[in-house]
């Protein structure tokens, strides 16, 4: 099973800043292999379910060995038995009615 | 690891009564051990990571069974390692300051 | 427009114990005379829109004017046009088929 | 107050083809003068709290009028008063960390 996703991960109990805390969730996500589009409140990830999630979990992970005692992500997960469909397909759907 | 989340499963291209499918779900959570609370916009699930992820794949994948094309769920994921802490917990901290 | 909302208020810069800021964000929905219901990772609320939205508002400013200094919230919104339905309803509309 | 924003509409009960509802939400967001970025799975926006807010129930309403019976809409709010950040900064501030 396919699915986009959309992941905003955030650390609590670390400060304000952070930036760096979510350059290393990016950093994971780009590493396996997942497409990644960041936004300015998340990031888009397209794959195989499975590897999203395990990605998902590492974020979760590496966070945690960094010191960062709380995380709060918010994640949307789309499926569709229908058609294929790619993160760009998406936006050109949208923005070829515009 | 363990984590603290909150599902909400919304299919599409169904029509507007979405009841049953969410029951569907639900009886999967339940089945699955994990321990869950529905309330009127998701549910609460509590339990190791990997078993409640595999249950939310296990959601989808049997809405899709059922013919349901096309699924967007929102779902807020809560892990912490300063201490162990259950959905009664997280409830029983706001309620006693209230 | 009526609206059945669930928001979850992430208070960032204040460390890892959240419940007195949820505390303070629960006050405001119950004193705005809506309903809610609180569970573990989040609070239903309902009511007219414009009134949903403005106890929002008053949440992430009570909790700035205590000091905090960056909140992220996570919120779902449910409006629809072809039935009257409140919190206990959708409940009971996927109980009833458990 | 300003907010950044994350918005993510879900018509409900007409199909599965949803971008020309989500383009309608666009032309909403741009013609209200607010900052946009549409990605893969929602929109970011920038502005005045009030300003935001309006232009969602605006989305929902404009949707209703079309003849959507129903709307689950996701929405994630920053608000900060440490200092003043944009949607590029966010996104910057990652990026300078990769």
């Amino acid at each position: 099973m396919k699915v986009i996703a959309d992941i905003c991960v955030v650390p609590i109990g670390v400060g304000v800043s952070l930036g760096s805390y979510i350059a290393v969730c990016e950093k994971i996500l780009v590493k396996s292999g997942l497409k990644t589009h960041l936004h300015g409140y998340g990031t888009n990830v397209e794959g195989e379910w499975d590897q999203v999630m395990q990605a998902i979990k590492e974020c979760h992970q590496a966070l945690h060995d960094m010191g960062v005692p709380r995380i709060s992500s918010s994640i949307r997960l789309g499926s569709r038995t229908d058609k294929d469909q790619t993160i760009e397909d998406k936006i050109r759907s949208v923005e070829e009615k515009l």
